[in-house]
């Protein structure tokens, strides 16, 4: 295992072919636009290359797979994109694989085993890292590029709105907007929302409470909310980022139910309170200002740990 | 009254002194960041600049204002920033005013009376043009100009979402936060609502009605409810964009009573409907996706009013 250089990175793809590239568990903008859009690219190059999720492609990202059709291979070279963990490596996308050749990350967390590492902890987006290797290969953008790749940099830094957001991703945003259709991309993923997730966030809004005089608050799901309301898991995205943005709220936490007696835990936080840490006494991780983990119990267990937790920690 | 070109804009700046920047009616992000961003720039520049608002500058932009205090001095040289109508230049900043000098204005339907006009209706702000004349004259940005261009463009496009966004948008964002406090800048203007704002919101969800076979969506407050949550005006922003996320929905309308028996209207829209030609119908107007009327009655009449002009032109 060695970590390399953005140029090394380039070269390893340009020497190698037969690419199969691995996307994250709960498959986000940033690992499918990433992977996708590098996909395609190596596909310019004349190479072959497959993006392998887990389960389907969530139906908001199909866009990013209409001109895409898995090509028939044996993989040679194995990358992972924005994939932060061995656990995020889901069963299905690992079928066949004995190593890792390559990772691409953006993580600082990031402990995937593979012969070659390369993480920048300052890309806002795995896909920034895409980016500049497409330029860096000299591959002309096309519109499956320019939409995996404004896709991963809008989703990952909440369109422009997060502090991971740097003058490097605004430049990049500006060479990509020109060849994809980037407002359907906004519409998709910042404007529009079902009656059924409407209706799930004037729910969660009913469950909000606060602790720590009003620096952490709180919400829930219920699967039984979920049913009343049947939403799906699109309508439950975003819901992560209602409690932090409640006035002097400095971490926002959502607990999701999940099957099997597990609540999934999303933190969000403002003012340098850092999530990652709070997560990790829970097992979980991720980023400063967004992490998660899951925690087992029922609701109100599940809710006082949590909340002792923050208390001591705020 | 004549059209000038940047560079003529540039040198009427060079060669006047003792400026007085209007700022339009319910001021937003966008001619406040801009006018007090080139007043800082003017000062720099050894000249003496005041901006000229309707009433006190809102309390979410105070931070524009931290290092602004008015200088003493008589006007001689009379510049609109970000004002599209004579209709949105309120008394107090026409205080004194015989005629306006220099019109800065991205409003394709500007129809302002001025010497001079500039108006750049692919800019997605204002403050668009203000940083390309800043650089034009080389000033050197310091926080406060990067703040004021910063918080215009980013509020005059929804944080980079909305349709007007260009390349040169996210060049400009990338030339400025390296100079501002944009994390701060953010949190105020996308992310923190206060609790007032989200029972407002609660509120108002609970008076969405759909019409035109789901493709107008047509939301209200009323005096009356907003005393029963003590929502001031800062509380109402942002309501205008609830009703148009919906799925489906090409038109939203909200409708806002004001005393003395008027509702604002603010018109936002999808998929290419023209908000501006709507609002006209009722002497108000705007951008294509985002225009505004004013109309008299009460609330039962009014929506019908408009609920009838949608279903006919969707």
């Amino acid at each position: 295992m060695r970590m390399i250089t953005l140029e090394e990175v380039a070269s390893l793809l340009q020497e190698n072919d037969h690419f199969k590239l691995l996307t994250h568990l709960y498959p986000d903008g940033d690992t499918l636009g990433g992977a996708f859009a590098l996909a395609f690219a190596l596909r310019k190059m004349g190479k072959k290359a497959n993006v392998a999720v887990n389960g389907p492609v969530p139906s908001k990202f199909r866009y990013l797979t209409e001109r895409y059709e898995d090509q028939d291979f044996e993989p040679q070279y194995i990358v992972s994109v924005d994939v932060a963990a061995p656990s995020l490596l889901g069963e299905q996308v690992m079928q066949g694989v004995e190593k890792i050749d390559l990772c691409i990350d953006h993580h600082r967390t990031n402990s995937i085993t593979a012969d070659n590492v390369y993480v920048d902890a300052d890309a806002a987006a795995a896909s920034e890292t895409v980016w500049q290797l497409i330029r860096m290969l000299q591959i002309e953008p096309d519109e499956d590029i320019a939409a995996g790749i404004y896709t991963g940099i809008s989703t990952d830094t909440g369109c422009f709105c997060f502090s991971n957001t740097t003058p490097r991703t605004h430049q990049f945003a500006a060479e990509v907007i020109p060849y994809c259709d980037w407002q359907s991309i906004n519409y998709i993923n910042f404007v529009v929302k079902t009656r059924a997730k409407i209706k799930m966030e004037r729910m969660i809004y009913d469950t909000m409470e606060f602790y720590a005089g009003g620096k952490c608050a709180v919400v829930y799901t219920t699967i039984a909310m979920q049913k009343v309301l049947g939403a799906g898991d699109d309508e439950m995205e975003g819901l992560a980022n209602i409690p932090r943005q409640v006035e002097g709220v400095e971490m926002g936490i959502t607990m999701r139910e999940k099957e099997g007696g597990v609540f999934k835990i999303s933190v969000r936080t403002n003012d340098g309170i850092n999530a990652a840490e709070f997560c990790k006494q829970f097992g979980g991780g991720g980023h400063p200002a967004a992490a998660g983990c899951a925690v087992e119990g029922d609701l109100a267990t599940v809710k006082k740990l949590l909340v002792d937790a923050a208390e001591a920690f705020l």
